[in-house]
């Protein structure tokens, strides 16, 4: 899912939101689902779950924490470091611990003041698939997979929007490993897939090519590549909010994580969906009444 | 749930996991759950939130992020700091970002180098409950409440093992606010559910009174209060591994967030749970072979 959205229209964001029950959100990231929104959010992942399944994929399930070394296989700290939220601890010597434990009492204000930390060796999962590649790593696969998972991810941006655009949000992905043949399968199957789940949970989208948002996208050869070679669509909605994309990554995994097939580089796509973004859709597709959701009230 | 367990006995570790299907993890903290064990997993804690039910729980759920400003108001930093993971990112500055990338690409080896970092104003959770006083903050409550989460939670310790100690792992907690004999009742009836569910389970524990790892506890007017006053039991079972905990926090939340039940500091209480620790004991109880598992293979 791309997080540079062009066109979106934030104002858009209260209205939608205004009154719905069980939502809980602060201007810290922090965001809170309860009561039937939290159903509703669940039917929305049960419903992922069922397309997941009918598409013959095998479910996984990842704490969220990837190591540093599986991102610079994809050269990830290059392409993308102003969306990295990097996990990081104290060094461990008690004097740096009680100096940070001092400065940080109580009734200190503000933001953190840090003391020394430990290395850094991690970073938080940015999408749900590196940790799928980053668990078949070195593989040699005897027929085409498709995996599942739903991740915990952060990004930071500029600024969050509940359920729009958060720090931290949540992401099913479908993840297909084979030939490039076994690849194009999966991606029609999951235009069309994609296409029954929004009518099922009442929203409505539209493709649109899109690019990754490189930080540095005139420098940046992958950039250009995307560019004359398209590898990226994106399902949005009708006030520009991108709910899902697919993508085509030809070998580009297959080669990082030493992915192979019948002994040659797997080649690889995913469907990705942010479970917080259809929820806001199915919110402005239906209204803040959980008696009008799909599913009805809980 | 302690992270600080005595007479564990780590060696005991290999051999319980040893040739368990759909378990991956690597020495950076990363654990993966796939097939009969992930399903074993979900029914854990199907497990858990049935018990939630009985005992009257809303359900909440919660992205995994706190607010420095909410963790300071229980003087986290200055009682676990070296239990903390904080989530960074860069100073948004081009030049900063730009010699972030140019650092850390795909050849550099071994942690990551920092650049300037941008102000740190959270801590990922290192438990579940924060997220439920930090919602209902300065709350008024027309009658005791129960509520459920299941969070993502991380604590750094000093070495990690697949299910028994992990970096990142998800705690169930129950969690009841009210006055101090409602507070009784939910423990009470808290001990009960426990045994029930670890038959339920196949599982067994003994209950042992413990106190919070508190980073310096000579100093810790907290600690030498957990002493005196035991505000702490943990479900241990035969091999050391601590499973849950029984949580007494009298007033101390209620006063924190300014949580109030008739005009009086709400008391409040907590059951947790540690998922991936309730899969570990079902294993070295049930063994490797999924058809012997509660619940059957899947």
């Amino acid at each position: 899912m791309s997080a540079a959205i062009s066109g979106m229209r934030d104002d858009a964001c209260g209205s939608v939101l205004e009154g719905v029950p069980g939502l809980s959100f602060n201007r810290d990231g922090m965001v809170g689902l309860s009561g039937s929104l939290l159903a509703l959010a669940q039917r929305i992942d049960a419903a992922f779950s069922g397309l997941a399944r009918v598409m013959g994929a095998e479910a996984h399930d990842f704490v969220p924490v990837l190591a540093a070394s599986d991102l610079r296989r994809v050269d990830y700290f290059a392409s993308f470091p102003q969306l990295a939220t990097i996990p990081v601890t104290l060094a461990r010597d008690d004097e740096n611990l009680r100096e940070f434990a001092r400065r940080n009492g109580r009734h200190a204000e503000g933001s953190l003041t840090l003391a020394e930390l430990a290395p850094a060796t991690a970073l938080l999962p940015p999408a749900a698939c590196y940790a799928i590649y980053a668990s078949l790593r070195e593989q040699n696969l005897a027929s085409p997979r498709t995996l599942t998972t739903l991740g915990t991810c952060y990004r930071r941006e500029q600024h969050y929007l509940p359920l729009r655009r958060q720090w931290c949000f949540r992401m099913r992905e479908i993840v297909h490993l084979g030939t490039a043949e076994s690849v194009e399968g999966f991606l029609e199957e999951a235009r069309d897939q994609s296409v029954a789940l929004a009518r099922e949970l009442g929203v409505s989208y539209t493709l649109r090519t899109a690019t990754d948002p490189f930080f540095d996208p005139a420098s940046s050869a992958k950039h250009l590549h995307q560019r004359l070679f398209p590898t990226k669509q994106e399902l949005v909605t009708a006030d520009g909010l991108a709910i899902g994309s697919l993508n085509r990554h030809r070998n580009f995994f297959g080669e990082a994580f030493g992915l192979r097939f019948g002994g040659t580089l797997a080649h690889s796509a995913c469907l990705a969906f942010g479970l917080e973004r259809w929820l806001y859709a199915v919110l402005a597709a239906h209204g803040r009444d959980p008696r009008s959701w799909p599913g009805g009230a809980e």
